[in-house]
């Protein structure tokens, strides 16, 4: 793990990283007492690691929780080389729509094939930070919608150190068999009128998590229009759990 | 408005009074201060307006949020006479269903009957507790699930000094005609394994809300397995409408 470069404002410490070829970024609290909670932030597709939305939440996680937040470029994104197969297979699925196809399914196929690579990457980033002095080996969260979502089911199912995890805007019979095995206590968030995920798909992810403790929240607006009120909400959720 | 007993614990002041023919506690902080935000409390079916679980929530809205939290006894609950037409239709609503008519028809159409009765009687109760001194005509809540949801959807929709909601354990094609007159923020609360209100007709009243700004919270359980995070989740949704 290779730190580039660190900055502060306003009570949080900001550190840009690289693991191997995995650019990420670290927020902590300044005054940094270890072990403290970790929270891992999968971005949206097209996104990157310092998008405005998971900046901002990264941010309230320190401020209001006293968390560590840690978020790495999937790949193919932010910071990372093109992925020449991603390409591909994105053209692909453009025609296969064009043709007809119904799109989430294929979402879903590409999202499983990222995961085989990302899922050993977070781990790996889980592992490194753990070890840094003002992190340390606390409880771990995981927050990821869209993207986030089809690439933290497969995550949070197969890392033991994750303790709760919001997820959501992501929902297909793929997901859900990976969803089955997921047990720890989860937030899931869903627009009511996503254009992109069906909501009877939406509902059938939720519906598959083993969870004994999850929560449902569904509100109105298309995918990308999550209401400000769900950052609060996720802070208090992962404050219950990782508190 | 008479009132009958004055006790105080715990920086909450509870006062038990009539208005008319109708018996209602009142819950207020010690220190008042006028105007404040009204919560109006609608309790559940058999259950009465100081059951265990409206008397916790209303402390918790006196302390957590300094409201004033008020519950009257519905018709034919609590410490009011039995109504023999109910107890006709009750019976009648056994036969039918024993015949194999589904229940929640059933439920609506009782509860519909019951609103008839209960929506001017809250309008009252309104009108006179905003009118004490320490309470004044602030912003007002209100917050009924189950038999206080089939009630409560078509109060809201009557009452325009109502600005925010929290709804749920119900669903019907009756109440969501009348759902569909709502425009107030709302919180409507669902449980995934509910015994006696089908999924999708609870999808359906929550889909029927003209709210701009409406929040569906699932959590699994059955219909009385309301998780204990929701009672904090409310206090937080009327903070921020009543506030």
């Amino acid at each position: 793990m290779r730190f580039i470069s660190e900055t502060s404002s306003d009570g949080v410490r900001e550190q840009l990283f690289t693991l191997g070829d995995i650019p990420g970024v670290l927020w902590t609290p300044e005054e940094a007492v270890a072990p403290r909670p970790l929270v891992l932030i999968g971005h949206g597709g097209g996104q990157h690691k310092k998008a405005p939305d998971i900046l901002a939440r990264a941010r309230r996680f320190v401020t209001g929780g006293g968390f560590a937040v840690v978020a790495v470029d999937v790949p193919a994104h932010g910071d990372r080389p093109k992925v020449e197969e991603y390409d591909r297979i994105a053209s692909e699925n453009q025609a296969r729509v064009a043709a007809g196809e119904e799109l989430a399914p294929l979402i879903a196929g590409f999202q499983a094939l990222v995961a085989r690579q990302t899922v050993p990457e977070w781990r790996a980033v889980l592992d490194a930070v753990q070890q840094l002095e003002h992190v340390g080996a606390g409880p771990v969260g995981y927050w990821g919608v869209s993207l986030g979502c089809g690439l933290g089911v497969p995550f949070v199912a197969a890392e033991t150190r994750v303790r709760a995890a919001v997820l959501g805007l992501g929902g297909a019979p793929a997901s859900a068999e990976v969803a089955a095995r997921i047990t720890v206590p989860v937030e899931f968030l869903m627009q009511w009128d996503d254009e992109r995920v069906p909501r009877a798909q939406s509902l059938a992810l939720f519906d598959a998590l083993a969870s004994a403790e999850k929560t449902l929240h569904a509100s109105p607006g298309k995918h990308g229009e999550l209401p400000a009120s769900e950052l609060e909400s996720g802070l208090k959720f992962f404050a219950r759990h990782l508190g």
